[in-house]
Protein backbone atom coordinates (compact mmCIF):
# COMPACT_ATOMS: atom_id res chain seq x y z
CA UNK A 1 0.00 0.00 0.00
CA UNK A 2 0.92 3.46 -0.86
CA UNK A 3 1.59 5.59 2.06
CA UNK A 4 -1.07 8.34 0.71
CA UNK A 5 -3.85 5.57 0.39
CA UNK A 6 -7.06 5.24 2.44
CA UNK A 7 -8.59 2.16 3.09
CA UNK A 8 -11.96 3.46 3.17
CA UNK A 9 -11.25 5.66 -0.22
CA UNK A 10 -10.24 2.14 -1.50
CA UNK A 11 -13.11 0.33 -0.47
CA UNK A 12 -16.07 3.11 -1.58
CA UNK A 13 -14.02 3.54 -5.10
CA UNK A 14 -13.60 -0.46 -5.70
CA UNK A 15 -17.41 -0.57 -4.88
CA UNK A 16 -18.38 2.32 -6.95
CA UNK A 17 -16.69 0.35 -9.49
CA UNK A 18 -18.55 -2.79 -9.29
CA UNK A 19 -21.78 -0.79 -9.95
CA UNK A 20 -20.53 -0.23 -13.67
CA UNK A 21 -20.91 -2.60 -16.56
CA UNK A 22 -17.57 -1.37 -17.99
CA UNK A 23 -15.58 -1.02 -15.50
CA UNK A 24 -16.70 -4.82 -14.72
CA UNK A 25 -15.30 -5.69 -18.24
CA UNK A 26 -12.15 -3.63 -17.70
CA UNK A 27 -11.36 -5.32 -14.53
CA UNK A 28 -9.71 -2.56 -13.28
CA UNK A 29 -8.33 -2.66 -9.68
CA UNK A 30 -7.60 0.23 -7.20
CA UNK A 31 -4.08 -0.41 -5.59
CA UNK A 32 -4.44 3.24 -3.85
CA UNK A 33 -5.80 5.93 -3.08
CA UNK A 34 -6.21 8.96 -1.30
CA UNK A 35 -5.27 12.61 -1.16
CA UNK A 36 -5.61 13.40 -4.76
CA UNK A 37 -3.68 10.62 -5.59
CA UNK A 38 -5.00 6.58 -7.18
CA UNK A 39 -3.07 3.88 -8.49
CA UNK A 40 -5.29 0.98 -10.41
CA UNK A 41 -4.24 -2.11 -12.12
CA UNK A 42 -5.56 -4.54 -14.69
CA UNK A 43 -4.59 -8.08 -15.59
CA UNK A 44 -4.43 -7.71 -19.07
CA UNK A 45 -6.41 -10.51 -21.50
CA UNK A 46 -7.18 -11.04 -25.21
CA UNK A 47 -10.23 -9.16 -25.35
CA UNK A 48 -7.69 -5.91 -24.47
CA UNK A 49 -5.64 -6.17 -27.70
CA UNK A 50 -5.33 -4.99 -30.62
CA UNK A 51 -4.11 -6.44 -34.19
CA UNK A 52 0.11 -6.50 -33.33
CA UNK A 53 -0.98 -7.97 -29.92
CA UNK A 54 -0.45 -4.48 -27.84
CA UNK A 55 -2.63 -3.40 -25.52
CA UNK A 56 -5.40 -1.64 -27.38
CA UNK A 57 -4.99 2.21 -27.37
CA UNK A 58 -8.60 2.69 -26.07
CA UNK A 59 -7.39 0.41 -22.97
CA UNK A 60 -4.31 2.32 -22.37
CA UNK A 61 -6.37 6.19 -22.62
CA UNK A 62 -9.35 4.99 -21.23
CA UNK A 63 -7.80 3.92 -18.12
CA UNK A 64 -5.35 6.79 -17.75
CA UNK A 65 -8.64 8.84 -17.86
CA UNK A 66 -10.09 6.69 -14.90
CA UNK A 67 -7.68 7.21 -12.86
CA UNK A 68 -7.89 10.50 -13.39
CA UNK A 69 -11.10 10.79 -12.34
CA UNK A 70 -10.57 8.74 -9.34
CA UNK A 71 -7.96 10.80 -8.22
CA UNK A 72 -10.17 13.67 -8.59
CA UNK A 73 -12.59 11.96 -6.33
CA UNK A 74 -10.32 10.96 -3.39
CA UNK A 75 -10.41 15.16 -2.94
CA UNK A 76 -14.22 15.82 -3.10
CA UNK A 77 -17.00 13.35 -1.68
CA UNK A 78 -18.90 15.15 -4.56
CA UNK A 79 -19.80 12.86 -8.07
CA UNK A 80 -17.02 13.92 -10.64
CA UNK A 81 -17.02 13.24 -14.45
CA UNK A 82 -14.29 14.17 -16.90
CA UNK A 83 -14.85 16.95 -18.81
CA UNK A 84 -11.72 16.57 -21.35
CA UNK A 85 -8.22 14.88 -20.99
CA UNK A 86 -5.43 14.58 -23.82
CA UNK A 87 -3.25 11.51 -23.98
CA UNK A 88 0.16 10.38 -25.70
CA UNK A 89 1.31 6.86 -26.27
CA UNK A 90 4.93 6.48 -25.52
CA UNK A 91 5.51 2.79 -26.39
CA UNK A 92 4.10 -0.30 -27.04
CA UNK A 93 1.77 -1.77 -24.46
CA UNK A 94 2.99 -5.11 -23.77
CA UNK A 95 3.06 -7.42 -20.83
CA UNK A 96 0.76 -9.13 -17.75
CA UNK A 97 -0.30 -6.09 -16.44
CA UNK A 98 -1.53 -2.19 -17.15
CA UNK A 99 -0.77 -0.04 -13.93
CA UNK A 100 -1.99 3.79 -14.01
CA UNK A 101 -1.29 6.59 -11.47
CA UNK A 102 -2.72 9.87 -11.41
CA UNK A 103 -2.11 12.78 -9.46
CA UNK A 104 -4.15 15.95 -8.96
CA UNK A 105 -2.46 19.04 -10.14
CA UNK A 106 -4.79 21.44 -8.86
CA UNK A 107 -7.98 21.56 -7.14
CA UNK A 108 -10.35 24.33 -7.89
CA UNK A 109 -14.19 24.54 -6.73
CA UNK A 110 -15.95 22.91 -9.92
CA UNK A 111 -13.07 21.75 -11.74
CA UNK A 112 -9.98 19.16 -10.67
CA UNK A 113 -6.44 19.24 -13.57
CA UNK A 114 -5.05 15.88 -12.68
CA UNK A 115 -1.99 14.27 -14.83
CA UNK A 116 -2.08 10.66 -15.42
CA UNK A 117 0.87 8.37 -16.44
CA UNK A 118 0.11 4.20 -17.75
CA UNK A 119 3.08 1.87 -17.08
CA UNK A 120 3.05 -2.00 -18.59
CA UNK A 121 4.38 -4.58 -16.46
CA UNK A 122 5.41 -7.76 -17.25
CA UNK A 123 6.35 -11.12 -15.27
CA UNK A 124 9.71 -10.63 -13.94
CA UNK A 125 8.33 -7.07 -12.26
CA UNK A 126 9.88 -4.72 -14.96
CA UNK A 127 7.79 -1.72 -15.41
CA UNK A 128 7.70 0.48 -18.82
CA UNK A 129 5.78 3.94 -19.00
CA UNK A 130 3.60 3.48 -22.22
CA UNK A 131 1.25 6.74 -21.99
CA UNK A 132 0.74 10.45 -20.14
CA UNK A 133 -2.33 12.82 -19.89
CA UNK A 134 -3.29 15.47 -18.41
CA UNK A 135 -7.19 15.71 -17.90
CA UNK A 136 -9.84 18.26 -16.31
CA UNK A 137 -12.59 16.75 -14.55
CA UNK A 138 -15.72 18.25 -13.75
CA UNK A 139 -16.88 18.43 -10.41
CA UNK A 140 -21.16 17.97 -10.23
CA UNK A 141 -23.36 20.22 -8.32
CA UNK A 142 -25.53 17.32 -6.60
CA UNK A 143 -24.17 14.88 -4.03
CA UNK A 144 -23.06 10.78 -4.39
CA UNK A 145 -25.10 9.16 -2.51
CA UNK A 146 -22.99 6.33 -1.61
CA UNK A 147 -24.48 3.81 -0.36
CA UNK B 1 -23.66 4.97 -47.91
CA UNK B 2 -22.09 8.17 -47.99
CA UNK B 3 -20.81 9.59 -51.16
CA UNK B 4 -16.99 9.93 -49.88
CA UNK B 5 -17.52 6.13 -49.22
CA UNK B 6 -15.20 2.94 -50.77
CA UNK B 7 -16.81 -0.79 -50.15
CA UNK B 8 -13.33 -2.30 -50.97
CA UNK B 9 -12.24 0.13 -48.09
CA UNK B 10 -15.13 -0.62 -45.84
CA UNK B 11 -14.50 -4.21 -46.20
CA UNK B 12 -10.58 -4.25 -45.57
CA UNK B 13 -11.00 -2.05 -42.28
CA UNK B 14 -13.85 -4.38 -41.53
CA UNK B 15 -11.64 -7.56 -41.46
CA UNK B 16 -8.76 -5.90 -40.06
CA UNK B 17 -10.93 -5.04 -36.95
CA UNK B 18 -12.26 -8.76 -36.72
CA UNK B 19 -8.38 -9.30 -35.85
CA UNK B 20 -8.36 -7.18 -32.47
CA UNK B 21 -9.86 -8.55 -29.60
CA UNK B 22 -10.84 -5.31 -27.96
CA UNK B 23 -12.72 -4.32 -31.36
CA UNK B 24 -14.74 -7.62 -31.09
CA UNK B 25 -15.64 -6.90 -27.50
CA UNK B 26 -16.33 -3.33 -28.51
CA UNK B 27 -18.89 -4.17 -31.41
CA UNK B 28 -18.03 -1.56 -34.09
CA UNK B 29 -19.53 -1.46 -37.34
CA UNK B 30 -18.00 0.58 -40.06
CA UNK B 31 -20.84 2.00 -41.96
CA UNK B 32 -18.99 4.08 -44.30
CA UNK B 33 -14.50 4.74 -45.40
CA UNK B 34 -13.17 6.45 -48.05
CA UNK B 35 -10.77 9.49 -49.47
CA UNK B 36 -10.04 10.69 -45.44
CA UNK B 37 -13.44 10.00 -43.92
CA UNK B 38 -14.66 7.49 -41.48
CA UNK B 39 -18.12 6.75 -39.73
CA UNK B 40 -18.45 4.16 -37.39
CA UNK B 41 -21.14 2.77 -35.42
CA UNK B 42 -21.83 0.86 -32.31
CA UNK B 43 -25.21 -1.06 -30.45
CA UNK B 44 -24.85 0.21 -26.75
CA UNK B 45 -25.23 -2.77 -24.21
CA UNK B 46 -24.91 -2.44 -20.73
CA UNK B 47 -21.25 -3.52 -20.61
CA UNK B 48 -20.74 0.12 -22.68
CA UNK B 49 -22.18 1.97 -19.88
CA UNK B 50 -20.83 3.49 -16.40
CA UNK B 51 -22.70 3.84 -13.29
CA UNK B 52 -25.58 6.75 -14.39
CA UNK B 53 -26.60 4.50 -17.24
CA UNK B 54 -24.88 6.93 -19.66
CA UNK B 55 -22.50 5.14 -21.72
CA UNK B 56 -18.71 5.01 -20.21
CA UNK B 57 -16.37 7.97 -21.55
CA UNK B 58 -13.89 5.27 -22.04
CA UNK B 59 -15.84 4.28 -24.98
CA UNK B 60 -17.02 7.27 -26.23
CA UNK B 61 -13.29 8.42 -26.34
CA UNK B 62 -11.91 5.02 -27.92
CA UNK B 63 -14.79 5.06 -30.40
CA UNK B 64 -13.44 8.99 -31.39
CA UNK B 65 -9.48 7.64 -31.63
CA UNK B 66 -10.88 4.08 -33.58
CA UNK B 67 -13.21 6.60 -36.25
CA UNK B 68 -9.53 9.08 -36.10
CA UNK B 69 -7.16 5.92 -37.09
CA UNK B 70 -9.47 4.25 -39.48
CA UNK B 71 -9.94 8.12 -41.37
CA UNK B 72 -6.36 8.08 -41.53
CA UNK B 73 -5.88 4.22 -43.06
CA UNK B 74 -7.81 5.12 -45.22
CA UNK B 75 -5.47 7.51 -47.18
CA UNK B 76 -2.65 5.69 -46.76
CA UNK B 77 -2.15 2.06 -47.44
CA UNK B 78 0.33 1.84 -44.61
CA UNK B 79 -0.21 0.62 -41.03
CA UNK B 80 -1.29 3.72 -38.29
CA UNK B 81 -1.14 4.49 -34.92
CA UNK B 82 -2.74 7.28 -33.16
CA UNK B 83 0.26 9.63 -31.52
CA UNK B 84 -2.25 11.48 -29.31
CA UNK B 85 -5.71 12.61 -28.62
CA UNK B 86 -7.57 15.47 -27.28
CA UNK B 87 -11.01 14.93 -26.20
CA UNK B 88 -14.01 16.66 -25.38
CA UNK B 89 -17.25 15.35 -23.48
CA UNK B 90 -20.05 17.44 -24.43
CA UNK B 91 -22.84 15.49 -23.05
CA UNK B 92 -23.92 12.33 -21.39
CA UNK B 93 -24.17 9.74 -23.99
CA UNK B 94 -27.98 8.26 -23.91
CA UNK B 95 -29.32 6.33 -26.33
CA UNK B 96 -29.31 2.92 -28.51
CA UNK B 97 -26.72 3.60 -30.79
CA UNK B 98 -23.04 5.93 -30.95
CA UNK B 99 -22.16 6.95 -34.47
CA UNK B 100 -18.48 8.37 -34.29
CA UNK B 101 -17.05 10.50 -37.75
CA UNK B 102 -13.70 11.36 -38.47
CA UNK B 103 -12.33 13.32 -41.02
CA UNK B 104 -8.58 13.90 -42.25
CA UNK B 105 -7.47 17.79 -41.79
CA UNK B 106 -4.07 17.74 -42.85
CA UNK B 107 -2.25 14.38 -44.11
CA UNK B 108 1.27 14.62 -43.84
CA UNK B 109 4.05 12.11 -44.66
CA UNK B 110 4.67 10.92 -41.51
CA UNK B 111 1.82 12.28 -39.30
CA UNK B 112 -1.84 12.86 -40.17
CA UNK B 113 -4.33 14.81 -38.18
CA UNK B 114 -7.66 14.37 -37.68
CA UNK B 115 -10.81 15.82 -36.35
CA UNK B 116 -13.94 13.73 -34.69
CA UNK B 117 -17.31 13.82 -33.45
CA UNK B 118 -19.18 11.05 -31.47
CA UNK B 119 -23.11 11.04 -31.63
CA UNK B 120 -25.76 9.11 -29.74
CA UNK B 121 -28.60 8.06 -31.35
CA UNK B 122 -32.01 7.54 -29.36
CA UNK B 123 -34.25 5.04 -31.38
CA UNK B 124 -36.21 7.46 -33.04
CA UNK B 125 -33.16 8.19 -35.05
CA UNK B 126 -32.78 12.08 -33.24
CA UNK B 127 -28.96 12.51 -33.05
CA UNK B 128 -26.89 14.28 -30.47
CA UNK B 129 -23.39 15.48 -30.26
CA UNK B 130 -21.83 14.00 -26.97
CA UNK B 131 -18.28 14.41 -27.88
CA UNK B 132 -15.38 15.93 -30.46
CA UNK B 133 -11.62 15.30 -30.31
CA UNK B 134 -8.73 15.97 -31.93
CA UNK B 135 -5.90 13.16 -33.11
CA UNK B 136 -2.36 12.93 -34.15
CA UNK B 137 -2.02 9.55 -36.24
CA UNK B 138 1.21 8.56 -36.64
CA UNK B 139 2.35 6.43 -40.17
CA UNK B 140 4.61 3.34 -39.31
CA UNK B 141 7.28 2.76 -41.55
CA UNK B 142 6.57 -0.82 -42.21
CA UNK B 143 3.41 -1.87 -44.42
CA UNK B 144 0.62 -3.58 -43.63
CA UNK B 145 -0.04 -7.06 -44.79
CA UNK B 146 -3.38 -7.10 -45.58
CA UNK B 147 -4.08 -10.86 -45.93
CA UNK C 1 -19.27 41.40 -42.52
CA UNK C 2 -20.66 37.31 -41.65
CA UNK C 3 -24.33 37.12 -40.98
CA UNK C 4 -23.88 35.71 -37.50
CA UNK C 5 -22.14 38.92 -36.67
CA UNK C 6 -23.37 41.56 -34.41
CA UNK C 7 -21.71 45.09 -34.84
CA UNK C 8 -22.69 45.77 -30.94
CA UNK C 9 -20.73 42.27 -30.06
CA UNK C 10 -17.74 42.92 -32.21
CA UNK C 11 -17.40 46.72 -30.59
CA UNK C 12 -17.59 45.65 -27.15
CA UNK C 13 -14.86 42.83 -28.04
CA UNK C 14 -12.60 45.51 -29.45
CA UNK C 15 -12.89 47.85 -26.91
CA UNK C 16 -12.28 44.93 -23.75
CA UNK C 17 -8.73 43.83 -26.31
CA UNK C 18 -7.82 47.77 -26.10
CA UNK C 19 -7.52 47.23 -22.38
CA UNK C 20 -5.38 44.74 -22.78
CA UNK C 21 -1.25 44.99 -23.10
CA UNK C 22 -0.68 41.56 -24.80
CA UNK C 23 -3.30 42.01 -27.71
CA UNK C 24 -2.21 45.59 -28.10
CA UNK C 25 1.04 44.31 -29.17
CA UNK C 26 -0.50 41.35 -31.38
CA UNK C 27 -2.66 43.51 -33.02
CA UNK C 28 -5.89 41.30 -33.13
CA UNK C 29 -8.54 42.85 -34.98
CA UNK C 30 -12.16 41.82 -34.77
CA UNK C 31 -13.86 41.09 -38.24
CA UNK C 32 -16.95 38.76 -36.81
CA UNK C 33 -18.71 38.02 -33.50
CA UNK C 34 -21.77 36.83 -32.69
CA UNK C 35 -24.23 33.94 -31.52
CA UNK C 36 -21.06 32.24 -29.97
CA UNK C 37 -19.00 32.49 -33.15
CA UNK C 38 -16.08 34.38 -33.58
CA UNK C 39 -13.40 35.75 -36.56
CA UNK C 40 -10.21 37.63 -35.79
CA UNK C 41 -7.52 38.84 -38.19
CA UNK C 42 -3.39 40.34 -37.37
CA UNK C 43 -1.41 41.70 -40.15
CA UNK C 44 1.85 39.92 -39.74
CA UNK C 45 4.89 41.67 -38.22
CA UNK C 46 8.82 40.68 -37.91
CA UNK C 47 7.97 40.21 -34.19
CA UNK C 48 5.48 37.27 -34.98
CA UNK C 49 8.16 35.10 -36.64
CA UNK C 50 10.50 32.60 -35.95
CA UNK C 51 13.84 31.52 -37.23
CA UNK C 52 12.52 29.97 -40.41
CA UNK C 53 10.91 32.98 -41.00
CA UNK C 54 7.13 31.89 -40.71
CA UNK C 55 4.80 32.70 -37.97
CA UNK C 56 5.97 31.90 -34.36
CA UNK C 57 3.82 28.80 -33.10
CA UNK C 58 3.15 30.98 -29.95
CA UNK C 59 1.11 33.42 -31.87
CA UNK C 60 -0.99 30.82 -33.96
CA UNK C 61 -1.83 28.66 -30.94
CA UNK C 62 -2.59 32.29 -29.24
CA UNK C 63 -4.67 33.54 -31.70
CA UNK C 64 -6.97 30.07 -31.77
CA UNK C 65 -6.85 30.49 -28.06
CA UNK C 66 -7.89 34.11 -28.31
CA UNK C 67 -10.79 33.26 -31.15
CA UNK C 68 -11.85 30.69 -28.53
CA UNK C 69 -12.88 32.80 -25.61
CA UNK C 70 -14.37 35.82 -27.48
CA UNK C 71 -16.87 32.84 -29.14
CA UNK C 72 -17.52 31.89 -25.48
CA UNK C 73 -18.05 35.39 -25.00
CA UNK C 74 -20.37 36.32 -27.34
CA UNK C 75 -22.95 33.37 -26.00
CA UNK C 76 -22.61 34.93 -22.28
CA UNK C 77 -22.30 38.45 -20.66
CA UNK C 78 -20.44 36.75 -18.12
CA UNK C 79 -16.27 37.49 -17.66
CA UNK C 80 -14.73 34.11 -19.70
CA UNK C 81 -11.28 32.51 -19.26
CA UNK C 82 -9.29 29.96 -21.01
CA UNK C 83 -9.58 26.59 -18.94
CA UNK C 84 -7.22 24.32 -21.26
CA UNK C 85 -6.79 23.86 -24.65
CA UNK C 86 -5.29 21.42 -27.45
CA UNK C 87 -3.87 22.67 -30.88
CA UNK C 88 -2.45 20.76 -33.90
CA UNK C 89 -0.11 23.07 -36.41
CA UNK C 90 -1.22 21.59 -40.02
CA UNK C 91 1.32 23.95 -42.24
CA UNK C 92 3.84 26.49 -41.05
CA UNK C 93 2.21 29.80 -41.58
CA UNK C 94 3.27 32.26 -43.70
CA UNK C 95 1.91 35.22 -45.65
CA UNK C 96 0.07 38.69 -45.12
CA UNK C 97 -2.27 37.89 -42.47
CA UNK C 98 -3.47 35.66 -40.12
CA UNK C 99 -7.66 34.87 -39.55
CA UNK C 100 -8.93 32.83 -36.77
CA UNK C 101 -12.17 31.34 -36.70
CA UNK C 102 -14.07 30.06 -33.89
CA UNK C 103 -17.41 28.49 -33.19
CA UNK C 104 -18.50 27.09 -30.05
CA UNK C 105 -19.88 23.45 -29.94
CA UNK C 106 -21.20 23.53 -26.46
CA UNK C 107 -22.20 26.20 -24.24
CA UNK C 108 -22.79 24.97 -20.79
CA UNK C 109 -23.54 26.42 -17.34
CA UNK C 110 -19.70 26.87 -16.44
CA UNK C 111 -18.19 25.86 -19.26
CA UNK C 112 -18.18 26.64 -22.82
CA UNK C 113 -16.09 24.00 -25.88
CA UNK C 114 -15.63 25.52 -28.71
CA UNK C 115 -13.45 24.88 -32.13
CA UNK C 116 -11.01 27.21 -33.41
CA UNK C 117 -9.02 27.16 -36.95
CA UNK C 118 -6.45 29.15 -37.74
CA UNK C 119 -5.61 30.22 -41.74
CA UNK C 120 -2.64 31.83 -43.36
CA UNK C 121 -3.41 34.59 -46.17
CA UNK C 122 -1.49 35.79 -48.67
CA UNK C 123 -1.94 39.05 -51.08
CA UNK C 124 -3.22 37.08 -53.46
CA UNK C 125 -6.29 36.35 -51.21
CA UNK C 126 -5.04 32.48 -50.88
CA UNK C 127 -6.12 31.06 -47.84
CA UNK C 128 -4.52 28.09 -46.48
CA UNK C 129 -5.34 25.92 -42.93
CA UNK C 130 -1.92 26.28 -40.58
CA UNK C 131 -4.03 25.04 -37.31
CA UNK C 132 -6.87 23.32 -35.22
CA UNK C 133 -7.77 23.69 -32.27
CA UNK C 134 -10.15 22.88 -29.11
CA UNK C 135 -10.41 24.90 -26.19
CA UNK C 136 -12.23 24.40 -23.11
CA UNK C 137 -13.50 28.03 -21.91
CA UNK C 138 -14.62 28.61 -17.94
CA UNK C 139 -17.39 30.93 -17.25
CA UNK C 140 -16.12 33.10 -13.99
CA UNK C 141 -18.53 33.50 -11.52
CA UNK C 142 -18.85 37.51 -11.36
CA UNK C 143 -19.96 39.45 -13.95
CA UNK C 144 -18.12 41.49 -16.22
CA UNK C 145 -18.88 45.03 -16.01
CA UNK C 146 -18.95 46.19 -19.27
CA UNK C 147 -17.83 50.20 -18.96
CA UNK D 1 22.86 26.35 -12.62
CA UNK D 2 21.16 22.95 -12.63
CA UNK D 3 23.24 19.55 -12.82
CA UNK D 4 21.37 18.37 -16.11
CA UNK D 5 22.38 21.67 -17.82
CA UNK D 6 25.22 21.77 -20.55
CA UNK D 7 26.28 25.65 -20.90
CA UNK D 8 27.37 25.09 -24.41
CA UNK D 9 23.99 24.03 -25.25
CA UNK D 10 22.72 26.89 -23.05
CA UNK D 11 24.07 29.03 -25.57
CA UNK D 12 23.63 27.12 -28.58
CA UNK D 13 19.78 28.11 -27.80
CA UNK D 14 19.92 31.68 -26.86
CA UNK D 15 21.93 32.22 -30.33
CA UNK D 16 18.70 30.46 -32.05
CA UNK D 17 16.31 32.58 -29.84
CA UNK D 18 18.28 36.00 -30.64
CA UNK D 19 17.45 35.07 -34.37
CA UNK D 20 13.55 35.06 -33.85
CA UNK D 21 11.58 37.89 -33.81
CA UNK D 22 8.76 36.69 -31.81
CA UNK D 23 10.87 35.32 -28.91
CA UNK D 24 13.07 38.76 -28.91
CA UNK D 25 9.99 40.12 -27.95
CA UNK D 26 9.24 37.79 -26.05
CA UNK D 27 12.45 38.02 -23.71
CA UNK D 28 12.85 34.83 -22.73
CA UNK D 29 16.07 33.80 -21.23
CA UNK D 30 17.59 30.17 -21.01
CA UNK D 31 18.16 29.16 -17.52
CA UNK D 32 19.77 25.86 -18.23
CA UNK D 33 19.66 23.12 -21.36
CA UNK D 34 20.73 19.60 -21.67
CA UNK D 35 19.27 16.40 -21.55
CA UNK D 36 15.96 16.15 -22.81
CA UNK D 37 15.58 19.03 -19.85
CA UNK D 38 15.04 22.74 -20.24
CA UNK D 39 14.33 25.85 -17.92
CA UNK D 40 13.31 29.23 -19.29
CA UNK D 41 12.79 32.58 -17.64
CA UNK D 42 11.23 35.98 -18.43
CA UNK D 43 11.15 39.53 -16.87
CA UNK D 44 7.15 40.03 -17.38
CA UNK D 45 5.97 43.51 -18.67
CA UNK D 46 3.28 45.17 -19.42
CA UNK D 47 2.91 44.04 -23.00
CA UNK D 48 2.68 40.38 -21.41
CA UNK D 49 -0.77 41.07 -19.43
CA UNK D 50 -4.31 41.03 -20.23
CA UNK D 51 -7.37 42.89 -18.56
CA UNK D 52 -7.30 41.62 -15.37
CA UNK D 53 -3.21 42.65 -15.17
CA UNK D 54 -2.37 38.73 -14.65
CA UNK D 55 -0.07 37.29 -17.93
CA UNK D 56 -2.28 36.49 -20.85
CA UNK D 57 -2.89 32.88 -21.66
CA UNK D 58 -1.02 32.63 -24.99
CA UNK D 59 1.91 34.15 -23.04
CA UNK D 60 1.91 31.42 -20.51
CA UNK D 61 1.09 28.55 -22.87
CA UNK D 62 3.82 29.47 -25.38
CA UNK D 63 6.65 29.57 -22.72
CA UNK D 64 5.52 26.16 -21.84
CA UNK D 65 5.56 25.70 -25.78
CA UNK D 66 8.68 27.02 -26.31
CA UNK D 67 10.30 25.17 -23.17
CA UNK D 68 9.28 22.08 -24.61
CA UNK D 69 10.65 22.61 -28.30
CA UNK D 70 13.77 23.35 -26.43
CA UNK D 71 13.68 20.35 -24.20
CA UNK D 72 13.61 18.21 -27.33
CA UNK D 73 16.45 20.53 -29.22
CA UNK D 74 19.12 19.51 -26.41
CA UNK D 75 18.38 15.57 -27.28
CA UNK D 76 18.55 15.80 -30.84
CA UNK D 77 21.25 18.04 -32.94
CA UNK D 78 18.35 18.12 -35.69
CA UNK D 79 15.60 20.80 -36.13
CA UNK D 80 12.46 20.87 -34.30
CA UNK D 81 9.02 21.74 -34.36
CA UNK D 82 5.51 21.98 -32.54
CA UNK D 83 3.64 19.59 -33.85
CA UNK D 84 0.70 19.79 -31.44
CA UNK D 85 0.24 20.49 -27.49
CA UNK D 86 -2.29 20.76 -24.94
CA UNK D 87 -2.04 23.40 -22.28
CA UNK D 88 -3.74 23.41 -18.46
CA UNK D 89 -4.00 26.76 -16.92
CA UNK D 90 -3.88 26.38 -13.65
CA UNK D 91 -3.85 29.66 -11.33
CA UNK D 92 -3.85 33.39 -12.56
CA UNK D 93 -0.19 34.17 -13.53
CA UNK D 94 0.66 37.29 -11.37
CA UNK D 95 4.13 38.50 -10.35
CA UNK D 96 7.61 39.93 -11.47
CA UNK D 97 9.06 36.73 -13.47
CA UNK D 98 7.31 33.30 -15.15
CA UNK D 99 9.74 30.43 -15.07
CA UNK D 100 9.23 27.20 -17.66
CA UNK D 101 10.52 23.88 -16.92
CA UNK D 102 10.28 21.16 -19.25
CA UNK D 103 11.41 17.37 -19.42
CA UNK D 104 11.38 14.74 -22.24
CA UNK D 105 8.96 11.91 -21.56
CA UNK D 106 10.29 9.71 -24.70
CA UNK D 107 12.65 10.50 -27.35
CA UNK D 108 11.42 8.96 -30.82
CA UNK D 109 12.99 8.74 -34.02
CA UNK D 110 10.69 11.22 -35.74
CA UNK D 111 8.69 12.68 -32.66
CA UNK D 112 9.74 13.85 -28.66
CA UNK D 113 7.02 13.65 -26.39
CA UNK D 114 7.82 16.49 -23.57
CA UNK D 115 5.74 17.56 -20.42
CA UNK D 116 5.91 21.06 -18.93
CA UNK D 117 4.84 22.82 -16.46
CA UNK D 118 5.14 27.13 -16.04
CA UNK D 119 5.75 29.14 -12.50
CA UNK D 120 4.98 32.49 -11.95
CA UNK D 121 7.54 33.87 -9.23
CA UNK D 122 7.20 36.81 -7.03
CA UNK D 123 9.54 39.72 -5.47
CA UNK D 124 10.33 37.27 -2.30
CA UNK D 125 11.03 34.26 -4.31
CA UNK D 126 7.79 32.42 -3.55
CA UNK D 127 6.33 30.18 -6.86
CA UNK D 128 3.44 29.05 -8.08
CA UNK D 129 2.36 26.36 -10.66
CA UNK D 130 0.57 28.17 -12.79
CA UNK D 131 0.21 25.93 -16.12
CA UNK D 132 1.17 22.25 -16.75
CA UNK D 133 0.68 20.68 -20.69
CA UNK D 134 2.01 18.12 -23.01
CA UNK D 135 3.24 18.67 -26.14
CA UNK D 136 4.70 16.25 -29.26
CA UNK D 137 7.59 17.98 -31.11
CA UNK D 138 8.98 16.60 -34.46
CA UNK D 139 12.24 16.01 -35.62
CA UNK D 140 12.38 17.91 -38.80
CA UNK D 141 14.33 15.62 -41.40
CA UNK D 142 17.10 18.29 -42.52
CA UNK D 143 19.70 19.14 -39.89
CA UNK D 144 20.14 22.66 -38.49
CA UNK D 145 23.41 24.39 -39.42
CA UNK D 146 24.73 25.51 -36.18
CA UNK D 147 26.96 28.59 -37.59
Amino acid sequence: MRDYSDPAMEARLRKASKAQGFNQWFGLDCIAAGGGEVELEVDLREDHKQHHGYVHGGVVSSMADTAAAWAAATLRGDDVVTSNFSFHFLAPAVGDKLRAHARVLRGGRSQITVEAQVFALDGGGAEKLVGAGLAAIAVLPQKLTDD
